[in-house]
């Protein structure tokens, strides 16, 4: 099979790979009816993390079951499935309370930008629909496995309730996602930080009742004047740096929220600022097998539509120019089909 | 009247003050039935915080009402008073959620060690009993005006439910009630780290199921040890130092709760440690105010004795022995009574 392989700084190629087998009887092989670009592919795309050696990429999936071990009980060739960017046994006692993305057995995906795919503890990763999903579907579909499953941690996290005012900082696909997942939860009012046009049409479209496009302290000063000197009830944090995290402690009201899903880079928190912000923080990797059941039905019964953020679809055999589009802005995430699923 | 006053490192003056007075209608005056040291004064009483000039000092309190501005309208002359260390107008929108210590108009009580104190923001800040307490039982209420209420926030902010696994970083007062809060809240297995004999036998007798007497990462060894792997559920951070952070954090179950209190000194938390730790962090200063008709409940029903953690009692006028004896750690908490109380 044929699968993506990043070489070095903005060196991705799509080539000759082995095909994936059962290793393990809780191991599945599907064929993926869509993978996908994430903004994290883009820290070692761009060299900022480096890779010590040719180096598979992808981890958002879903697709039609071809092989299951002999130890897996509830997925059966034929099912399509979606599953979560990091393997769960689903019943070890971290599972049990919530955390499936912190699994004693957890890997990380990393392969899954290819026409076939190994899953690692099939039973615990994986949630099946009952018939195949019609083919407008999947792009939604796909979007549950990390980008919307990571959005809408990031306003569980961040004690989303109906009624609250919510500010959003980061309008890439997590974010804008984070946006769609407070609407669902009933908040009020739902600020986006955002300073691109067609990115701020899509916050909008997916609830957003305002855009602000200040950062830092102005930011900050902006947030403050439209929630009346108060501050946001809950702060979604979805990039990960030392600016977007102090915007969101500051921006939050006193005792409010925050859930923070951009993995940190260099950030360093001081104790006694948090202490006085009187703030909750959690995050963390986002714990998607918990919600995949819930946001597929959403999914599949029509009420959110979380593909609008691939904004851009090519063919599997172009994923080199999927990541070029996202690196210079070209895109908010791209889309990739494997052949004979068009 | 006469008050305490702080001069310099170790020079704890009880000198001739001025009366306080009703300076604002809101405002109450209470005659003291009890006062006491906090682990918190120590920092400017060893000179690690420094003071500017002559500093009054106290800010745990309880008595009657002598006299109220002509705005107050819960609070009535001759009625049984506690109230918080941070005084709330219990109307704003930040108390609304539950956040008076961080109320818009909030101040840092600061000359209760005295016969008479100014209480501003009265009915916002005070809670009266139906009828005058018994002598017995005003240790126990004098408690609930900061101690308790903060091992009890410590306990809150940690998520502490029903069956929980719990463990309590820090054996000072504060650490001690966080115990009996934790057993109050329903905590199946209480953890604490002491390494003192009297401090031990008290958290014991609050509900303590287990002693840990390692520090740093032996400690954290021992506690998962303790709990097969896993780490608490819920963790209470009764210190503030860089250490009893790192310990809490590391000690939790990877998505389990921390709550803080320990008012942070020199402490930086690492934003990625944080983000695979999957913690829920939260703390700062403890909103009594929220807790205590909860607590002074408790407390009058017979069903906490929190009271215990005053190991010395003395008169006020030598407040500065109560000092010396809690600096020293022959004391874990000094109790004072004003003339006439006792």
């Amino acid at each position: 099979m044929r699968g993506t392989v990043l070489y070095g700084p903005r060196d991705i190629r799509f080539e000759d790979r082995p095909e994936p087998t059962i290793m393990k009887p809780t191991d599945a092989i599907i064929r993926l009816s869509a993978t996908c670009i994430c903004g994290s592919d883009l820290w070692p795309y761009r060299g900022i993390q480096s890779i010590a050696q040719p180096t598979p990429m992808g981890h958002e999936y879903c697709g039609i079951v071809e092989e299951v071990g002999t130890e897996v009980r509830n997925i059966r060739n034929g099912q399509f499935v979606v599953g979560s960017f990091a393997t769960s046994d689903n019943t070890c006692v971290i599972c049990q309370h919530g955390y499936q993305s912190s699994c004693v057995q957890r890997e990380f995906m990393s392969t899954a930008q290819a026409s076939l795919l190994r899953v690692p503890l099939a039973d615990g990763t994986l949630v099946a629909t009952s018939d195949v999903p019609p083919k407008e579907l999947i792009s939604s579909l796909l979007a549950t496995s990390d980008v919307l499953g990571t959005g809408w941690f990031a306003a569980d996290a961040a004690n989303v309730k109906p009624g609250s005012t919510v500010l959003v900082v980061g309008d890439g696909a997590v974010g804008l996602l984070g946006v769609l997942s407070a609407k669902q939860m009933g908040a009020e009012r739902i600020i986006a930080m955002s300073r691109h046009a067609s990115r701020q049409k899509l916050a909008r479209e997916f609830g957003a009742t305002d855009i602000v496009t200040e950062r830092g302290d102005q930011g900050v000063a902006r947030i403050k004047e439209l929630t009346k000197g108060v501050g946001a009830d809950s702060v979604l944090e979805c990039v990960g740096t030392q600016e977007s995290i102090m915007q969101a402690i500051k921006s939050a009201r006193l005792g409010g929220y925050i859930g923070y899903v951009g993995v940190p880079h260099g950030v360093s928190l001081d104790g006694e600022q948090l202490f006085y912000a009187h703030v909750h923080l959690h995050g963390g990797p986002a714990p998607v097998r918990r919600y995949l059941p819930e946001l597929m039905n959403l999914v599949l019964d029509g009420k959110i539509n979380p593909g609008k953020v691939f904004d851009l679809t090519l063919p599997l055999d172009e994923v080199a120019e999927g990541y070029r589009a996202m690196d210079e802005r070209r895109a908010i995430k791209t889309l990739l089909r494997p052949k004979g699923t068009n």
